[in-house]
């Protein structure tokens, strides 16, 4: 990996504090949450955003590569700066301000997602993009990968959130994608090909943020189901009711099981292994009540058993399945290829069918859950690294997990993004015609290929890579 | 304008009766509703959208300058074929599917917004875009311009309703971006950068919509106001207590007596040309009863009169304001220049002042109306084509307007987008680096620059140019 040294010297004159070269500092900058560790040769950490200008005017001159960093939460490795150079760390750029009238929040990039939603929530206001680590993720790392989460389905992702952006070109230039307004048609829609970019089309600084108004209640539902197909069909007969669930998180049996584990205890008593739906209402007073008659209705139909919270402590019981499964999982093995597809609802049972097979033929737990109103299921490969034939199976898994999520018309990434992690299989999901225009946008706007170089296009196979034995604060527990 | 004989020759060997050379066809597709007249050297009507690849493929060796047309509704000159060459009618490519479990439309470009609310509506779903011209325009058009309509404040635009696209690369290549999934995160986000893009990175050719629920019940009320000032204040009280109509729309005073003289009696008696605001709710029928009590007070409070309709026909009568307003403005003058602004709700009342203060400076009648929720509002500048003193103010009272508009955080266009018309205003909008980055992206994906050219970048003074004296099918009565 190259130095830079004199770079970082000319770098470290112009903006002096901010520049931090300690070896401490860039070891902290040098992995994300996938745990591969690149060191950098500086980290800034910005006090104001025109600080970015001037590294990447300086980036730009001496062809030093760039990585933006929120908290690293991102499995992918989108954050990890895998050729060096300079990693630039939003966590000073945190500002946020509410619009309370028009329902929009302004925040800067570093701002966690957690933090706005509670600012939205004091003024009656609701966020819901809510990936798992909101407590610690940022906005700008939302942003970059377009991020989802639980509330997907009814209410949509970052990107169906996002009024407007303000930021830097890969070559320096501050822009503003957008106004403070919920409509605008004036030039070639740059703000969304930002979004989702990974940061390698430019850097954000600053979003305006649509919001939508808190609900004034919510209900929540437990469901069991014989078997995986069972529970699918019967939230499709749901959806085609034209019921909206703010929250439908399926369960799959290999999944409950690791929350049975967890918890010590069943989920339903006697009915241990059931693959479970998780739901929540939300929405006025009114409306609950005719859409509860509805849904009770169809889990006395559909369900093998279902539990309805009455209590705060009672949703919180029933949350526990969830919260608690992912964690567990790593009693089935060490290792786990997390993987966020997305199916399309008319192939969910032919998914199912490919899933059970799946696990049959790679003799590996394959616990799956995930959010079923859009599809987008996490498949977790589980397997021991020191073991060479469940390596190899895993690996041959998720080729094959891939391959079929495409012909069943589906995604091979809902919310998480490409980054390292994903690259071997963007060729599956895009023709050729797709990723040379994508490759012409990004010398398009960045010539000299300093923004977050290495992702998305390089092909790397990520669980080849030593991985970091440590334990990062929002690791599942 | 070159004649491109040869060229079309070949393509008229490679897909014969598809291609029309006639004076007749050449004479309907040379103009939109900006009336502006281009003859081109052929028009395409694809029977099926892999002929769209050959007219691309050929355009492409013969740098042949290729227009889409929808229906041709825009205003803005965006299907006018200025530098000539060859226009692709979409016309036929009009099939329309939907997917009732999910919730979505699959729709070829050239099917109309009108009819593919319809086929939702048949599956209890809703699709929520809604320009004026819907009956008439198309899809594929709305997708270009990232068309409105009145329920942006709530439902968003079109932009928000669109989950993938299909369609050519400017160099031929047949792309997908996105899936009929609601959440995608895998590569560059080109699927939301040919949103809006009219038509010069790319055409789509089928597009896969999301749909949300019908909502059982609607709810509608007019009120009317003092002045401006007051019902603008009204609006945003409204705003604030989180109500979220379906539709908000404004009519200011000038408007109002515009629908008055077209109806022949006044909106509220004894109360002549007072500004109204046209409220609708929508949603279930317990959500609707309270919110109903709600915006129920908030009138006695905030407003000078207002009526509910209690039925059918009552609602029509309310609406006819709206309607009869825009075609009775050519009683002012035998010229308009509407224009589709947007202003941040915060400025709403420096706005007003602004407005009242152009309309006694430039001496014209500017009519305006609009969507209060996204603050996207019609400013019609009225004049006399044949009085140079009202052409010269109209043109002064233009420039004004757009340099306010930006200067309060607004923009420049919410729903029509650049085309011809607004090219005068892109660079008022945005910064130098903004538009090169635009022009960069432009050239990565058409390198020829065959792609509706002459749009977006190039400075157009449309009003200068003689117009068609014609009457189209969704012109105002």
């Amino acid at each position: 990996m190259q130095a830079y040294t004199s770079a970082t010297r000319k770098l470290k004159r112009r903006l002096g504090q901010v520049v931090d070269a300690s070896r401490a500092g860039r070891w902290a900058a040098s992995f994300d949450s996938s745990k591969i560790s690149f060191l950098p040769a500086a980290v800034i950490i910005p006090r104001q955003e025109a600080d970015i200008g001037v590294v990447l005017e300086l980036a730009n001159r001496h062809r030093v590569p760039v990585t933006v960093r929120g908290r690293g939460t991102t499995l992918m490795g989108s954050a990890a700066p895998v050729n060096g150079g300079w990693v630039i760390d939003m966590l000073r750029l945190n500002k946020i301000s509410i619009d309370a009238d028009a329902g929009m929040v302004h925040a800067q990039a570093g701002a966690t997602t957690g933090d706005i939603q509670r600012a939205a929530a004091v003024e009656g206001w609701f966020y819901p993009p809510d990936p798992s680590s909101k407590e610690y993720c940022t906005i700008g790392g939302n942003i970059a990968c377009n991020a989802g989460g639980m509330h997907g389905g009814k209410y949509g992702v970052t990107r169906d959130f996002i009024i407007a952006l303000r930021g830097f070109l890969p070559t320096g230039g501050f822009v503003e994608w957008g106004t403070a307004t919920k409509k605008f048609a004036a030039g070639f829609n740059l703000r969304d090909l930002w979004i989702g970019s990974e940061g390698m089309l430019g850097i954000v600084t600053g979003a305006v943020l649509k919001l939508v108004p808190q609900p004034a209640a919510r209900w929540t539902l437990l469901t069991s189901f014989n078997d995986e197909a069972a529970a699918l069909t019967a939230a499709k007969v749901l959806f085609r009711a034209r019921v909206q669930p703010a929250i439908c998180e399926f369960l799959d049996r290999e999944s409950v099981l690791c929350a049975e584990r967890a918890t010590g205890k069943t989920v339903f008593p006697g009915q241990s292994g059931r693959p479970v739906i998780l739901l929540e209402l939300a929405g006025s007073k009114g409306e609950l009540k005719e859409v509860e008659r509805e849904v009770l209705a169809w889990a006395k139909q559909h369900t093998l058993a279902f539990k309805v919270a009455r209590s705060r402590a009672q949703v919180e019981e029933l949350w526990a399945v969830r919260r608690k499964c992912s964690g567990a999982m790593f009693e089935l093995g060490d290792a786990k290829l997390n993987e966020d597809i997305v199916v399309p609802m008319r192939n969910y049972e032919k998914f199912a069918r490919f899933l059970a097979q799946l696990k049959r033929s790679s003799k590996l737990p394959i616990p799956t859950f995930g959010h079923l109103a859009d599809g987008n299921l996490h498949v977790n490969i589980m397997y021991h690294r020191a073991n060479r034939a469940e390596t190899k199976a895993a690996e041959h898994a998720v080729q094959k997990l891939m391959e079929t999520v495409v012909s069943l018309g589906g995604a091979i990434s809902g919310e998480h993004g490409i980054g390292l992690a994903k690259t071997p299989f963007l060729r599956i999901q895009h023709r050729p015609a797709q990723v040379k225009a994508m490759q012409a946008v990004k010398h398009a706007l960045d010539p000299r290929g300093i923004c977050n170089p290495g992702k998305m296009f390089g092909v790397v196979r990520i669980w080849k890579y030593p991985k970091l034995q440590i334990k990062l604060p929002w690791d599942h527990k």
